[in-house]
């Protein structure tokens, strides 16, 4: 058994199922041992943005990390975006990528570079393998590692001499930690504060957005009258009829404010107190009130969903009822021309049952989580690091995640250039994924912060650089060019119905609608 | 004046001429001091892997630094894979990136990560500016440093409060550092050895590789009998009728080692000593005979044009001639059925006077080099650093530098699948770029080492790994989709048409070529 072997191997013992990739030749000992197999299944994409951004929507919908296997400094600069992106959500991946021969290095040949450098500050854990007979154990310690806190990116760079030599064993695997609760004394404290006759919020992420952890905070807020909230940037939430009335805070800073004006206290469970996503001159960052009370109940490496348990435990909930959204008389698809209401009305009307969305549609999608707020069961992933390009990407994990469950991937045009490529693999693995590319032809919103910075008017340079119009793109024909299906809708009626007749297909679909 | 009006004033006073870009929020006072000026011309990507290519094909065609200006860590992150090539290339470079507001770091909001950590690898220099009176002089400094050392990259971090802050002022601006010329003690060495009856050959880089530097390199290979190499890869090369007699060592190693068995002395000029791009189980890198005495003229960081006329002297070679090449008789363009070689033939037959080749197709052009030899004069540009995804931007950038010069850019799919979105540019650009994709629909390099490996017969994964053909590209529908006319031709007549259709239109077409 040589390294490679080991390290295909000692993941797939560890529950390791697939291995998003694309190789090159430092790898082929790697892609030779993954050929050898049959527990990791091989998904190939054209480019390491769409690698590393699919293990993430993998990760999101199972829990479970796939691993990626990437070529050198540069196959791994180009995921490093979409990892961003994923050590911002908290999931659990491993990439594996190889190096040249320990001794090749010294030549300082065209493709070397300092991976661990790149690597680092995408990395919850990263290590160099430093002989072929530890590979295996580098392999567990890796999977273990990103199965740590909730979930992080674990690295592992495998110099090729290190995989080719014929000394590899299979590592013994570690079962994942098990995630800590909150103290007791914590645990009273928010019990107190919801006891408290005081506006409070409590804004949820990690496990509480999804299953019983978020049955969990709905019971909570049912009882204390608490409002139940969730960040802008979401890993993962359960939406839709039969689950917990929860809204989310908005990007815009001035609608953000507004919606936590009325609160005195805020319960953080798992996530971060709420700042805009950006400064500006003579705005503060923070969106809480001055006078709002901020208490963490649980970290981003806790339990949440625990954390939530405990709690109706110290408020004695048990058996009490929860703030459930009720089933929605069926909509029906809207008519007429284009509009972003109607676009949103027409997504919630078709949105089959258990349903995947992943939303990145920017700003033309910004009444598409309170149009589907009663829409039939689904989940909802979204960009969590602001790093355009994920939306086509995730949905090729959450779809090779979930082969049984529809997947909805709304893009805008501007972030749907980014990792079209990801259109490839969909067709390629067959993967039930409706794209919509919502075609505003503009990088809205940077049109709208240049307007809110007080720079003044925009003049043709700048106009020029907002501007992704000229000349338009035509998703159809990208679509075509990558094996997708694709039509272009003008009207509501007509974008309810290829909504419907994507859902329908036995493979991946793309629906462009010029907005 | 603020300091991004300080930025982009110094910028434009030491001769900066074009910002290749895809900004964000956080650059839009930047965004907007472009905006008030004329000197430097924006040119928008819709990914930042063709903006910093584009940034290097200019630099390579004009010796001078284009400005990048990127979003975050996130937008320089998507820029990496080519700035490595770029570093390879060893041009001048100057990367603008904004970041978070100053007192907007501490929370930690999602698009924030460690800047410098990941620009850090790629940058010869690197800054973040400390305060919006300094972000003037900041920039003067970059440039100065991406023109020393021949060329390289320089990067510059603007906090977004210190380019909005009203403290701005132009800097004035550093003469670039002449580059040094190796020392007496060093010329005369090399002088011995080509009066040495020995085999020898003279490995030449940087600015010895067109122009007056070439044409001292083709004096001193017809006076001494020296054998004139250039590298695999090249940042710029002058070919064609009229100039040097030159070989480029292959990339395969066997080839390489073929090609450099005679020589018993090897002098490098401004080069490294040729290794093997990877290793291999039982082979070394080492490409030269373990007896051939390797001897360095001028180090990278030196002026390799001066070094050649410097040996001239020392040589006693004043007024002698030069080995050129002849002008060749007109080829015509090949009939039948699309063979490699006949396409190279097409190629070389129908490439204009003074065109720019950039060629990054992979296995399918390795018989491009040799055809083109006494083509018509032009200039080639390839990958330095063996990252794929370079050709199509780097004709973006290419084009812009010489908007009177035809640019031919050859790509093979696999690496043309990395940066595609560089159609766009062109289209909107109107530069004079004609695309061919040579499509094998396979990752062929990848085959081929899988089987020089000695892996055994690659299985289904391996195979399914190395097939970009399911579902096959449709090249013609991509280039569509971004604007630019494209066509599939199915004999060589039709390749040889389309190419001289593309050289007589006045934008950017692209040739779909089966092989």
């Amino acid at each position: 058994m040589n390294g490679a072997e080991s390290l295909v191997g000692t993941l797939a013992a560890g529950g390791c199922e697939v291995c998003f990739t694309n190789p090159g030749t430092s790898e082929m000992h790697i892609v030779a041992a993954l050929d050898r197999q049959t527990r990791i299944r091989s998904v190939l994409a054209l480019f390491e943005g769409v690698v590393t951004a699919a293990a993430d929507g993998y990760a999101r919908m199972t829990g479970k990390p796939a691993c990626t296997l990437l070529h050198l400094g540069p196959g791994f600069a180009n995921g490093i975006a979409n990892l961003h992106n994923a050590r911002r959500a908290r999931v659990p991946i491993v990439n594996i990528i190889g190096d040249h021969a320990t001794f090749h290095l010294k030549h300082d040949t065209p493709l070397q570079s300092d991976i661990e450098a790149l690597a680092r500050p995408l990395s919850a854990w990263l290590r160099t393998s430093r002989s072929a007979s530890e590979v295996g154990q580098d392999a567990a310690d890796a999977l273990l590692a990103a199965q740590c806190g909730g979930g992080q990116v674990a690295t592992l760079i495998v110099p090729a001499d290190l995989a080719w030599l014929e000394v590899g064993k299979i590592a013994p695997i570690a079962p994942a930690p098990n995630l800590p609760i909150p103290s007791s004394t914590t645990v009273d404290r928010a019990a107190k504060m919801l006891r408290a006759n005081l506006h409070t919020a409590i804004l949820v992420s990690g496990n509480a957005l999804y299953g019983g952890g978020l049955a969990a905070a709905a019971r909570i807020t049912a009882a204390t009258g608490a409002r139940l909230l969730a960040p802008y940037p979401i890993t993962r939430i359960e939406r839709g009829s039969g689950r917990a009335v929860i809204d989310r805070i908005p990007y815009v800073p001035e609608q953000a404010t507004e919606l936590l004006r009325e609160f005195r206290q805020l319960i953080l469970v798992g996530g971060m107190s709420p700042f805009s996503y950006f400064a500006a001159p003579g705005r503060g960052s923070k969106l809480t009130p001055a006078d709002c009370e901020i208490f963490s109940l649980a970290e981003p490496q806790q339990d949440c969903a625990g954390a939530l348990h405990a709690l109706i435990d110290a408020l004695s909930l048990r058996g009490s009822s929860a703030a459930l959204l009720e089933k929605k008389a069926e909509l029906a698809i809207p008519h007429g021309d284009i509009t972003l209401p109607g676009l949103a009305t027409a997504i919630a009307a078709t949105l089959p049952e258990n349903a995947i969305l992943i939303d990145e549609s920017m700003t033309s999608g910004r009444g598409i989580f309170a149009a589907t707020r009663g829409a039939k069961h689904h989940d909802v992933l979204v960009n969590t690091g602001g790093s355009i390009g994920i939306a086509m990407p995730l949905a090729v994990g959450a779809a090779v995640a979930c082969p049984d469950r529809r997947v909805l991937c709304l893009s805008a045009d501007g972030s749907g250039m980014y990792t079209s490529q990801a259109l490839w693999t969909m067709a390629r693995e067959d993967l039930k994924v409706t794209t919509v590319i919502f075609a505003n032809r503009e990088y809205t919103v940077l049109r709208r912060e240049f307007a809110n910075l007080g720079i003044g008017k925009p003049g043709p340079q700048a106009r020029s650089l907002f501007d992704i119009g000229r000349p338009n793109l035509d998703w159809v024909a990208l679509a075509k060019g990558m094996g997708v299906p694709g039509r272009k809708v003008a009207s509501l009626e007509e974008f309810g119905n290829a909504l419907q007749a994507g859902y329908e297909s036995q493979g991946p679909s793309l629906i462009e609608v010029p907005v």
